[in-house]
């Protein structure tokens, strides 16, 4: 039996209930992993409340992310052999599988082996945020060294995987952050520039930073009105990502800035690179070797015990983390 | 001795004069073209009024496109020979170079030859709307052979354009036109589905012809309102080019649209294509096949005399036409 987190509603984090659950044989192309811990991710919050792009059908498990070490393998899962420390990278829907327990079954294409000087923990809060980010950063923008990248909703675990990606091409990331409180934290994690949203102007401070060039890419969860100020101040050929819609407002922009400009908006979800074979390979491979060498460091904000599940999601209702929420299991 | 139209303030259509020009040889680089038909362009009327991109320093000479017929060459000039039939391809400021003349000098690299079933007044129709189309179309969006196609102001020279590249990749295009007055002759030149836009509902109409799977590409040079609509209406990963700004209002979408959907909206203009050089090279490769086959004919709306380039400037100014306006100069 393994202890599993099952959702048979929609609703508060209460409805988050772990339940002893036989989890069956691994089926073809699947791995089996004990879990050691888990990554939060805001998309479980949506699901659970009933806001995200999937309804659920109860019961239902949940969960994106992982790591752990693999306890036994599926037909044709040839990849992976038994003890091998691994990790999950969100690509499967909620209604087939999930990583809020102790054992689970997982498809090959969403397992990847994570670098020996990673913690369990620090795994589990690797992939979601670094695959998120190198997808509009690398695989679909291309940023060069020595370009300007404006991250917005800089303090969020794939904002700060952005600023890591970002530093670790040569490239200058300006961070947005709605307030000046979170600041000096952001200039410690590597943003260069921090510009505080509700406390600048957006347009001549990204102006001084850049002495008027522009920035050359914009990676941003938020929309709203900030999209359009953003794009006064980007460069030429400027490309902006898209990846949430925090503000659910219509997006407003000049069309001078953007035939001019000949800038690019674009809307990006990590489904399109973990849907994606070749991209998904690319990306195991950057995300690796930056975990290795050290480039890469996954932010944790705190760690909690399985048993608080519930805790763990109203802890991240509260939006106060900077980096990751993640869960021990053992 | 050269007949030249020269501008020596900005104002209506009788700012254009025509002089007695004495035109030195070709320079390294430059072909000499004596010049048998001028297609005329918007930019050359928004040079002429002060509203372009680029602020006129007189005297000045305009022009866009010709064709002719090789006259002299330059030094390293070694892609022609005198005699050769060729058309001039906009990649060029004002400030240096014009085709409003009877002998013109233009760089090497916007010279092309044209094939020989055109006549000049074709060939000087061709080069602009053609690439213009495909840079969106072909070299930037990879428009495949099915899917759907918005074209706005679908009744402009580079509107038709885009309906018969459209055609010959064997994707369907929608045209988009203000009232039906133009429907039959937009349906004549072979738009699959024309859309009046101030007498239907656009996203209503795009689910229609698409059974709601949505269109993949728009090619537009409004912008304002209509955008947004499109953009509703389109399918997953859909590309939105926007190619003027005829009305000024910004551009405003849905961020749900935009995300979920992976919807890229980008400015694009010609310049793009004529100032790479593989680029360019694909563009004249791509359209002079199509020019020679026939599945790419210039639409003329009419012929003016080059004595009345003024009259032709002026008919250009009441948007009454569909197709090109040509200047005959011999």
């Amino acid at each position: 039996m393994s202890k599993t987190v099952m959702m048979r509603a929609i609703g508060a984090a209460d409805v988050l209930q772990i339940e002893d659950v036989q989890i069956s044989a691994p089926k073809k192309n699947e791995v089996q992993i004990s879990v050691h811990a888990i990554g939060l991710n805001r998309a479980e919050i949506m699901y659970r409340t009933g806001n995200y792009v999937i309804e659920p059908t109860f019961p239902s498990v949940l969960g994106y992310e992982a790591a752990g070490v693999v306890t036994a393998l599926g037909e044709d899962a040839s990849d992976f052999k038994i003890g091998d420390f691994v990790s999950v990278i969100p690509s499967f829907g909620f209604d087939e599988y999930g990583t809020y327990g102790e054992l689970i079954n997982i498809p090959m294409h969403a397992v990847v082996k994570h670098p020996e000087n990673l913690t369990f923990e620090q795994a589990a809060a690797s992939w979601m945020m670094f695959v998120t980010a190198y997808g509009a950063l690398v695989h679909l923008g291309n940023l060069q060294k020595e370009q300007y990248v404006v991250i917005g909703a800089a303090s969020s675990s794939v904002g700060v995987a952005a600023i890591q990606i970002a530093n670790m091409l040569g490239a200058t990331p300006v961070a947005l952050t709605r307030t000046s409180a979170k600041k000096q934290q952001l200039i410690d994690l590597g943003a260069k520039y921090v510009i505080s949203t509700e406390e600048q102007d957006i347009v001549s401070e990204l102006n001084r930073i850049t002495s008027s060039q522009g920035v050359n890419m914009a990676f941003d969860p938020v929309g709203g009105p900030t999209v359009g100020k953003i794009m006064q101040a980007m460069a030429p050929q400027g490309m902006f990502f898209q990846y949430g819609a925090l503000d659910t407002r219509d997006i407003q922009m000049s069309v001078m800035d953007v035939l001019g400009k000949h800038l690019t908006l674009r809307g990006y979800e990590l489904f399109e690179i973990t849907t994606d074979p070749k991209a998904l390979a690319q990306a195991k491979q950057f995300v690796y070797q930056g975990l290795a060498s050290g480039e890469l460091l996954p932010l944790i904000d705190q760690v909690f015990k399985f048993d608080d599940i519930q805790k763990a999601h109203e802890y991240m209702e509260k939006n106060a983390q900077i980096g990751k929420i993640v869960v021990n299991v053992q």
